[in-house]
């Protein structure tokens, strides 16, 4: 059993029932997330030991989130509690032409006030074949990028393998540091890297557009930059409208440029998480040394597959996940 | 900030959740509308001042039905109430080959009752910029037909700007009038004509199909015969079933004929009002000097938003619907 | 009023809320079913004396069950009750790429358990025009096809017509008894077939695709192997994915071959018990003497129209139906 | 198996989950009852044939409640249907001291324009045991007045016997004739009364008081005045509020004078309808020739449970009723 | 009508539904309240005209708050909006023996951003009758005490009545100053008190009891400490536990006390805001010039039918609580 | 922390919300538990590490089940999965006077299918401090019993102190042995014993009656047959209906007898598994070595707190049971 170690906040997310704008509700359903949570529990539901470090309110609301990640497998011994309250948000959803709406309160969390030196991390990646970092983490705090550097810091003396992906960010950094500064810092520290021309331009300060030709060039111009860096993986997205999607995904080995066979989503049920699920998609198949084709297909499934799951987290199975990898895209029921 | 005045009967709308049977539930929605009192509800949330006049129940259902027209920002002020029931309709949902079904229970309702004198148009039309009405109210009873017409009487004489939606009427007129003689005397009063063929035909007892250029030759005639017509509007709608739609929308200046593009609503989340929040985008832009094509863009953007936005009236605000009149249908996700 | 008796077993369907995963969620949606129970539900619903024989769990459970089918009009006084448990099935749902998957918990429910004897099968015929069986009967235990053979036999001996849609068998048979053997026994007492190229190979060895042709020619093979089959009933089923489907019918007369137009479901409500429907669909035509083309266009109607209502029987009505088999599949909204 | 006709309106009630008010929610819970339509399920339950006459609306509002009704085994051959719509009530429920709320909308039901000529009373009255009325239904309309006396001539023709509850009718009486007239009219022609000083006092002109003396005395009375009048049955209630209740039950045979044990319901779940399962424990005592002691204890028995029952109509069988009237008030879990 | 100005930070409050822990539940209940909102709502529905002056998210959830204060006829023209979250708090329901547990997330909240400069007192007391305040509002921050202050001085200058709850305060007044300091500096701008003994001994350094003749001494001292103090009125509360309370109340008019009849509560329904509700009692008796004795029954009433409405404020209306203020506390059906 | 040891069979529990009757429903709610299993989960939320020994379905319902365990903090490494079903119960809820009813389905449960030489009870058992049976376990099943017997004499040679609760056990025993023996042989393995008079009397064939003085005999010949028993608890209940009830515990240890505060539960939230939640206290205490009294106080408080908790087994952490069980069962809200 793979041993894979994530870091970041846990969220709860409140969000109105069916379509209903929050004026039109005394009800909302409530789920537990958080991007590198999400790919904690996928990576345990997929049957790798999941370990999330993290900072939650001492209250009830921050029991009830570690309770959700421990039915989902989740080790949680390393998360500390606090006096701050849980990080929130809301959101008020979207259909067809209407976008789906998210206001944050997330800004004074237990998880900002996280003392970096508190974290016991040579014990915690003791064992570890992963960690996995993201762009969100590092955005929030000095706290949490000294927490963040040092983890990554350690997972290198151990050999431990780090992904990365560095996205997400919107209306964050305002702690005073730069984000292109500290994202060289940590990607440079990182071995798999999950982003395309966006955060290749951030990174570089390029101009690549979204075509094939120009993930690869940016690829080979990212790995120059960042010598440790393996293998590149981005998704692609083309969208009707918000309740229906096509996804693709590509990497690039270092050698050569992968893709794989397109999945159209018509029916979205939950759009968050879906880049999350990609990632732990992604994770699983190089924990597994799948071939380039083969975690490409599995990481696409999976994204697709959490797009008809509802929350924040993919909690499709292996066999799940797989069948739709082979190319069984039907969704015929199972008796 | 700009006063429209609306004058009709606000309904409870009673539905099974999801798409239940009635018979299959022991549980319904509640919604509260009627078709003056959504174009109200849909501009006070546009930012527009707006007063609806009707009569509801002297109970706490009436007070639930004004409860929820205060919560949009709708002045009910001028709101009476009496000892007969508040006017509901239930719903039972259709989806796909489904038609949903409509059973009204308004015949006997608190807004047929009300008094024509009673009602101080004077004060309550001082300071406004529009009045809108529509085909059902003197379809009820006499009652609410010389209500209607002392409105529209006063109106004139103040020069405020009249709208009409003369649709919608199946299983009304049963109080002795002929429908036709009654539009007729209040189009005559009116301004701006939100309509098409099948309205055309109604008052002309002509024969128009539902072309542009029949569209075209109908308002030419309908404006040589209610010479105090300006601007008329009209929307058309192509389904595949009842889950999914095309919508457009068209206008006669008394010049030139304006369209504007199409928009796909792929997946129906409720159809009820969306013809409602049409005649209020028309009126937001006309209100505001849109140009034609905006005006029709803006009107056909906020019939689309609707479709994805559960109960009877449109709560989308400026910016939701102006983004989508701009041509952004892709309704991705807001952080 | 034409009378029918069906015979199975009823099943509770257990199923999470729209699509959550069994461990997302603390309620659970249920439901009245059973392949036979569906068929007698829809016949009752269309107008027909439906009753059902079965027996039940003597808890609250059983008696909520046949709560259920009284409300929908069958007769239920041959069910009988006794210490077993009711039969139970859970329901993960699926969407999209996302496969339902079904759970059953039947192998030692109170319908096993039933004395094939202590039915009053002349009782139970007298002044009926029909009888209908599916595989799922005999293919529990040695007690339900003796039932199920005895049913028939009195049918024979009454002149009663019978169907059958010998159909769906994952996970039973394990009694002893080759499933072959037994449907061939119960085939050669029917009147009228209700499968495809699946069925026939079973029952006749063969090898025949899914085209019309090979309907067409297995339709005589079958015919020639069962003399008493007249009417050969098949549908077909393409589908995107999960959560839209495109049906359609054909049937052999003997004489020649008949399709109908194929109907398109884009937006799939509940899948479960739409072979169900297609049964009661051409049960009731076969009653009403409709044309072969008449009949199809209603059962592929029937078959549709349950596409878009929750739960397992088919609860749209006469005029519901007969619109949708006249062409009229818009589903535009009924005032 | 003994056979009880009624005949009365059937109303569904509509209800805010919880104890919120009807402007706190979007959400309702609809029930099914109607006076007699309780007594008739509530009988149907006990397993007496049950018979409901009435007139629906023509919808599927009309279709569910009948549908409601045969899921609880109540024979509805005898139900017309109509034009008009089903009558409803709306109920903000009330807890400790907040008083619940009912506001009717019936004034104009499909009830209301039953015809009395349409209805059977020989074919509906043939080998019935049992007729029982309240003071609700003559109180709608002269249509319903006659109705209701031909079922009472016709029933005194055939033997059979009548009991009547002359009471609830705030807010009704509103055709024309004065309610003591027509209640004198159909006492008269009635056996069983279920009643006590408040009624007595309406018939009779009287002033007698709550007390069991005055009981005694008022029966005697009003035997004298109605001489076909047999037993004579009351309920008490005291109260200490809207959640805590303590019931008891009294009769007076002819001869002496009968109570039972009083029974407190310290948790009330819902309080409508409990009259009416008062009233069909006395008709299941009497139809089944208990003795005057059982019969109160069993009526009571009935009462206090359906205290505990959500709805309108008793659905506790016979055994539920049985061991609270042999005085084992516990409510001990059975396993 | 009486117009009344409050000024508080309004709050969410999320709960699970029924007696869920967190950990049970994905979905939760949203109510808005916040203390001096709960007074400001239950004048609305009182009939005074209410205005709340606050400051709020700019955020769907800040809306949505609005909404709400408007669909109970609050003026909410005067409550700000800004970047910072709305107040939150969530609550584990309690039962019998288990406590409710309540854990707030308002420490960065909008309101307590609240520019004191930018509310521009003096046009929103205009007119005013009354404003009300409580020890929350100077508890959070500086800019919250500034602002308040000076609504006081502005509200002695233009001669309006000003009431005071200086209670509630655990794990707030955290800016800097002491608690005691503010409180006497802003009671001492105030006209009538609600508090008791824990109230006079925090503000005297006093050591009284809970007694009634503690109260009374405590109020002439405390009237002589602070000259402008009028009316001086206190609740006071047994519980058996959690669900079962009983309420009673008391003043001190300068010249004599006064008490009410206790009620019982013995079925609590939610227990939030009940000190609100009394509160509101209080101004409304006050205001409407009603007698000591009649205005301590009409806020005990008011108190008590809180503990039976779901959420934070009163929405009980005049004829509901002067019922229970003139003794029927039993809850009766009203039909 | 210590660590615990149970081992029984995981049961989902399947209730119509509310007080409905499964009739009246088409909602239910599932919770997750058993006898043995509610005690594993009520001690790790005490801070235990538990682990529970079961069998589960391989489905996605057996799986959700041991997430809600996991949820807890259960261990459930040692849970098997296997082809038959999950055993599952039904509950038709009561109120007051009515009873709860409970409806079985677990004879073939995948529990029962365990294989006792499959569970390597050395290896969960080391570094255990304590294990728990019921008569529940061993009432199944020879399979049961042999596993449950080689896990008590494994516990024996490890010194790990056995706890029994050999009671429950309506309808099982059905697999040819007879319950005294079976008890008899596994209660002279166990050290602490919870039950009272009516486990003495099927253990010993005596006559004790529920009088403390009873207890103490039945304790002293109860010692004297099983001479492994060292503290005798016990619990008694006394009922005023199914929503009131009071509870009280006393103790035997060898040389005095102990008893406590009886705590009166006036509004049960729900009844089942508060059994559980007092031997959890009992265990709990008992391995933090309390005081008798201290002990007693706390099961009583921790089966208090039970009552007022949804689903199974007790989800109260030690400062909720603490508090009450040190006297404090006001229930007072905590801000």
């Amino acid at each position: 059993m793979k041993k894979v170690v994530t870091f970041g906040e846990i969220l709860a997310r409140l969000t109105p029932p069916g379509f209903k704008k929050m004026s039109q509700t005394n009800q909302l359903e409530i789920y537990y997330g958080g991007t590198e949570t999400n790919v904690s529990v996928s990576l345990s539901v997929l049957g790798c030991k999941s370990v999330h470090v993290s900072k939650v309110s001492r209250d009830f609301l921050g029991k009830a989130a570690l309770s959700n990640l421990k039915s989902n497998g989740v080790d949680t011994s390393f998360v500390q509690d606090g006096d701050a309250p849980l990080g929130l948000y809301f959101v008020e959803p979207g259909a067809v032409v209407r976008p789906g709406v998210i206001s944050y309160n997330r800004n004074h969390s237990a998880f900002r006030s996280l003392e970096p030196q508190s974290i016991p991390w040579e014990e915690i990646l003791t064992g570890a074949d992963w960690f996995h970092w993201t762009g969100i983490t590092p955005a929030h705090s000095e706290n949490n990028f000294q927490a963040l550097k040092a983890a990554l810091v350690m997972a290198k003396e151990m050999n431990i393998t780090v992904s990365c992906d560095p996205a997400y960010r919107t209306g964050l950094w305002q702690y005073g540091r730069k984000a292109v500064d500290v994202l060289q810092e940590l990607v440079a520290l990182s071995d798999v890297f999950i982003g395309g021309a966006e955060q290749f331009n951030e990174l570089l300060g390029s101009d690549f557009s979204l075509s094939d030709a120009d993930f690869t060039k940016g690829s080979i111009v990212l790995k120059a930059a960042f010598p440790k860096l393996g293998n590149i993986y981005d998704k692609t997205r083309t969208g009707k409208n918000a309740s229906w999607h096509q996804i693709e995904a590509r990497m690039w080995n270092g050698e050569a440029f992968f893709s794989c066979e397109p999945i159209e989503i018509t029916h979205i049920v939950d759009r968050i998480g879906t880049g999350d699920a990609f990632a732990a998609g992604i994770i699983f198949g190089e924990l597994n040394n799948y071939s380039e084709q083969r975690t490409l297909a599995f990481a696409n499934a999976a994204c697709a597959i959490k797009h008809t799951i509802e929350g924040d987290a993919n909690l499709a199975d292996f066999n799940e996940i797989n069948q739709i990898a082979e190319g069984n895209t039907s969704g015929r029921l199972i008796r």
